[in-house]
């Protein structure tokens, strides 16, 4: 790797009206971000100019997949949109607002529903199997054969997986992990394709029971919330591409800014069905993505988060045969807690295990990032990504054999309340620790840890699993299932919180303070808030799922510590999986130190735009010949003799999608019968996968004619000038969810376009104690 | 009243450009809605104009006040500013950041030390006056001289009321009533004079003593939210102005930016100190205000509450002897809750029960917003306020005494942990149970309702309470007195709970699932819902202040419901005052239907705007002529042949306070020597309070002088084509937090200027079942 200085006057059109520009060069760009202060504010000669590079190293976090395109949050106030706000009038808002009320509805009780069927699921099939398992384990310890309950706990664990990853790998890939990254993108206005269809619904549904019956150490608690996701941007579009039905309902609700709008719903009722946490579910999509907030939506994202609690409270109850007692508010559920105490002085202990929980996050999250540009690297074919699920699921069982079998931790019988007490090599009366939390899916192994009475475990078997699942956990993340990470994040640190708690008894023995759940809920949440790195959203969720609010100090605290000595080091592992699909994210702040980062710098250009009366044919081949995504509207140049190039004045806005519905219902000048049926919906028939380009035919004829871009176009596109800084740029685009600034001159003629990709480009960069900011390179690839 | 229709082609600048015109038409507008469909799209002749008037009605609630200024959100990006970040660098952010964090910690400390001085004031002086009171009326009773204790009691409410009153209506009378909806202005974005200074301070806290202790009908709560946000604004300004002292630091917090920052955190630590409800308070500044919200600013927020609720839980647990015992988390304690079960047949009894809380909400709203109007109109001068304090107190003791006196409820000591169980007509060994209601603080009656064993109260005290404690809060609500609504908001709606469970007690004489406590909650909640109408932090606040988490649902739905039946009626009261000020207060969304209408009918015009270089003279005459606060800098203009009136090229925008402080420097072209001393501090040290013109004294050389503006207007000020629709103009106003928006024509030459106001004065309008559009009138008076 080499690294390249500063390649002046040239300029590479990197964007989304521009799908990147291919070079060979391999960029580098370390080593030049010390300089970047002295980025010229004025000279245009002197611009920094990245070249964006089809050859990206595998693994590194400084770099934009060309590939993602934005969500368009801004509402296109063209000719149709104002006829039909005309001619509908009032009524038509109110009954938008009922059916919204409605989709919210529909979106929490599905949710809930689709959740409770999960949990179901898991639930009997997981008792069934390990009902076997501890069955034959206590037959064949006897009779000295204890690899026939090893073989078949290895096959148990294998079945499901093999089947949930080949779904994964093969059918719908976006549906591995926990889809939170995801969503998180998507709430943050990133179009991930596929992220939200039916298919990688069932997908993930279907998987993560595999995985989870499966053994694999993982929860089933990341998923519901993309789920909720799904659920919401389904029913909200009143159409499936997936089985291709259009239910010609809630056609108005079929444009980005609706449809974002009801996701951050859906993803709330995924947090509220998955933890039983509607305020935290709020308060997930708030923290995670949405950056523009509005009471009225926080009003539905509550609403469906509700509803989706309350659903699967009615139904889980029912399910667990108490239909009137309203105990099972969420998937997961940490039991009830007598009110913990807790002191003055034991704050600090708590900062400390927060710090500790920190360092063990950011060292799994590396580890899991160096396994990732692994997998990046050398697993890449479907067969080896299914090979590698299975040899994990394998190895769960292995090690959870060993551990049991090794360690003889023995207790008596009826002080836990295990649901199958293995006895193994423990006495009559006795039974094996490790077995019943092996024999047991995590997440009841969390509550085990939570709830059981002083002295169940002891110290050896709590340090050897928490060793050991810590590696389990950071092996099983990023394999190719649908499987989260909460829950065997909270497992490995309720297992150290708990041999805090051993220690402290050793140190303190007659205090009354140290009560094991405590620390094991405390040192779950560090470990949670090392690996996440969210705060805010966590804290509430904690403390939904625990039921116990007087607790909330203690928790913030820990968290708060656990993340800021996690990011000392690196990323939340969400963000680090998005920095390296190469996502381009926008981060809540600009960049300090770039307000002499100027859009003459920023924005790409040459800029291709049409006329406000454009012939056909040039569309066409416009369209075939570029991938840009959106064309300013312009008055054509009335002189060239400017400072920079123009592009005539702007009229304002056309997206290649409504070009592309133009084209298909022949809306041309010469063709003015079609005038008579043209409204709001003809764009929104299509929507959001519409046709390209090479799916329309259009004859010799045809193609001569012209259409009148005006009524359609967006005519007051947003635009800043091109002395407007980075920052005020990034503020409008984080503000109101653009997808396209058009970059103007003094006289408003068209000098440049800036797109997400332009921004998110300019990251601050603070590795190895140099500070700046990098530009990012932007690539097809990855 | 008459209706105008239109007055076409007459154009009236009343914005904040530009102080409202006056015309002694009185307008009524309310006839002329219907027909704002017809509004033209583009015609600029056929636009409707609103003039503004100097008379309006008293109670009005469709004016806005002209007196009221916008907070700029936005940065000015000018050298000063540029030139700082170049030189400081990265280091000054990293300072800045640390600095911040700091002053959230300062901001959470005093906030809780403040609320606990007010706490234990209050405390100590009740405890005294009560038990005397007890004292005295079981001697004198024996004597048949009950005029004794009754006009002691009158003379105990009248005393510090008197003394509250006086300061307030004297000393500060913004500081009357909770102080909430100025905070929640402020948080919007306007500038409410005088709101967040020191001595505000000190006449709320002690002017919150005062009626709390004078027996009022009110509680502390409300004030703590607003100290919150003044101590915010103190602390992080590092001066104060009632003191006339600059300590010299955090100068570069001097801005509204930075400053409305701080003033959320210190709001959510308010609500923080006065509920014990950290999440809560972030939730109330987000639903309440801000409008921009980033993760780091909610992170720094939320630890400002945490801090706040954990210093004022050490406090009050030392003050109440129990030091290590952190059980104090807030000012509002309402003790600790068993875990309430409820079955799926009791929804219906609280969506119900919270369309109760609706309707008596809406109608307290109503019967108070009728008082403040008579207020308004009547009450005007100070000794009649104070008069009306007094009067009040001393029917709030007659109150008392009268139910106590005339209702002879008795139960047997012991049962209930009355502090000063009063005998009164009760046989020995019982005591009045209306007696212990009313011989403490409102906040322990809400507690007693809450938490007293069942049979405590019977149905005939109960809804005589009800009656007369409802009258009673409503006319104390708006008193000349520092004084919340939240506890006997809350207190109401829990005596009519528990009567309703004595209700459901005769209908279901052995059914266990009527707790009263359980229906108190309720119907405090729906109370509480129906009158101010906020749902999401209301019910986190109400979820952290009883520590119960499995009482969401059944607490949301009674809100919710409470808030959709009274929504249909009226505002919130919050709302209402604000309304009744005549506050600009940008709603969270754009009034529906309103997408043509354009900036050209929205904008004001003529504008006054400056050249480059500007003459000196010209600049003082013009900011003595007008009382505009931003001027757009512009080239002169090249012609005026154009559609609209141009006043030249915009170039940039410069603040009023921006040149006055340039006047003051003198830093003028011919005094070169100036300029070696200009930073950003220079307009950092009269902020927030700059001079007027009228301070400055200039020769008549210097006034021949010039000043370039260009270093220190905000060069890229955001701008829109006068076709923008004012959904558009309202979402930048409203993400952005702007102050001016400069409306240009096709070639970016200024053509007039929209502000906050312009605004604000579209809303929706649905009175009397018909629907539109309504333009406000703008007013100086009010």
């Amino acid at each position: 790797m080499e690294v390249i200085d500063t390649i002046p006057e040239e300029d590479i059109s990197n964007t989304e009206q521009n799908v990147a520009s291919s070079s060979n060069d391999n960029l580098n760009d370390i080593g030049r971000c010390q300089e970047d202060k002295t980025f010229s504010s004025s000279s245009f000669a002197r611009r920094r100019v990245q070249i964006s590079t089809d050859k990206v190293e595998i693994g590194s976090l400084n770099i934009l997949s060309a590939k993602f395109e934005s969500l368009d949050y801004d509402t296109c106030e063209n000719y149709p949109f104002l006829d039909e706000e005309r001619k509908k009038g009032y009524k038509f808002v109110i009954q938008k607002s009922i059916s919204r009320w409605f989709v919210f509805l529909l979106i929490g009780m599905i949710t809930a529903l689709i959740a409770s069927i999960i949990d179901i699921s898991i639930e009997e099939l997981s008792q069934r199997k390990y009902a076997v398992l501890s069955q034959y384990v206590d037959k064949y310890v006897v009779e000295g054969m204890l690899y026939i309950p090893f073989l078949l706990w290895v096959i148990f664990n294998v079945i499901p997986v093999f089947i949930g990853s080949c779904l994964v790998s093969y059918a719908e890939p976006i549906a591995g992990g926990s889809g939170i990254p995801q969503v998180k993108c998507y709430l943050n206005g990133v179009k991930i394709p596929r992220v939200v269809r039916i298919k990688t619904l069932f997908v993930k549904s279907i998987g993560v029971i595999c995985s989870v019956v499966g053994g694999l150490a993982g929860g089933k608690e990341g998923p519901m919330i993309h789920s909720g996701a799904v659920v919401a941007a389904g029913i909200s579009q009143g159409k499936t591409s997936t089985f291709d039905r259009d239910f010609k309902v809630f056609r108005y609700f079929r444009d980005d800014h609706e449809k974002r709008d009801f996701v951050s719903g859906g993803a709330a009722a995924g947090v509220s069905a998955a933890f039983g946490a509607p305020v935290g579910g709020v308060l997930f999509s708030l923290e995670e993505g949405t950056s523009f907030w509005n009471q009225g939506l926080t009003w539905r994202t509550f609403f469906a988060s509700v509803i989706s609690t309350f659903t699967l409270n009615v139904v889980l109850s029912a399910y667990h045969g108490v239909p009137g007692n309203l105990n099972y508010p969420g998937l997961l559920n940490l039991g009830k807690f007598e009110s913990f105490n807790y002191s003055f002085y034991e704050l600090p202990i708590f900062v400390l295990m927060g710090v500790a929980g920190g360092l063990l996050g950011a060292f799994w999250n590396h580890m899991n990032y160096k396994l990732a540009v692994f997998r990046m690297r050398y697993i890449k074919k479907c067969w080896l990504k299914v090979l590698e699920a299975c040899l994990v699921a394998a190895i769960s069982a292995t090690i959870g054999f060993l551990m049991m079998f090794l360690i003889n931790d023995c207790k008596p019988l009826g002080q836990d309340p295990t649901k199958y007490p293995t006895q193994l090599y423990c006495e009559d009366g006795q039974y094996n620790v490790l077995a019943s939390i092996w024999f047991q899916t995590p997440e009841a192994s969390v509550r085990s840890l939570l709830h059981d009475p002083p002295n169940t475990h002891n110290a050896l078997s709590l340090a050897s699993f928490v060793l050991l699942y810590y590696i389990l956990a950071c092996w099983t993340y990023g394999l190719s299932a649908s499987i989260g990470l909460f829950i065997p994040t909270l497992l490995t640190g309720a297992a150290w919180g708990r041999l805090v708690s051993v220690g402290l008894t050793q140190v303190l023995p007659n205090s009354a303070i140290v009560q094991p759940g405590k620390y094991a809920l405390i040192g779950a949440a560090a470990q949670l808030g090392g690996v996440v790195r969210m705060t805010i959203s966590l804290t509430v969720i904690i403390m939904e799922t625990t039921g116990d609010i007087s607790f909330a100090l203690p928790l913030i605290i820990t968290l708060v510590a656990a993340k800021w000595t996690g990011d000392f080091f690196n990323e939340g592992i969400y963000d680090t999986y998005i920095e390296l699909t190469g996502v381009p994210l926008l981060s809540w702040d600009p960049p300090p130190l770039a307000h002499n980062i100027y859009a003459s710098e920023v924005m790409s250009h040459p800029v291709v735009t049409l006329k406000c009366v454009e012939n056909v044919r040039h569309i066409v081949e416009l369209l075939r010949s570029t991938s840009y995504n959106g064309f300013p509207v312009v008055d054509p140049p009335i002189t060239d003799q400017k400072e920079f190039t123009t592009y005539g004045r702007i009229r304002g806005l056309i997206l290649r999608d409504q070009l592309i519905v133009l084209l298909i219902k022949k809306i041309f000048n010469e063709t003015p019968d079609c005038w008579d049926e043209i409204d709001s919906n003809i764009f929104r028939d299509h929507y959001p996968r519409y046709p390209t380009i090479n799916d329309i035919f259009l004859n010799e004829k045809e193609k001569t004619y012209s259409v009148d871009l005006r009524p359609f176009m967006n005519p007051s596109p947003y635009t800043v000038l091109h002395s407007a800084s980075l920052p005020r740029m990034f503020r409008l685009f984080r503000a109101l969810g653009l997808r396209h600034l058009a970059i103007v001159n003094d006289t408003n003629e068209v000098v440049g376009m800036v797109t997400r990709k332009d921004l998110a480009r300019y990251r601050v960069w603070r590795h190895q104690g140099r500070i700046g900011v990098e530009e990012l390179l932007i690539s097809k690839e990855i």
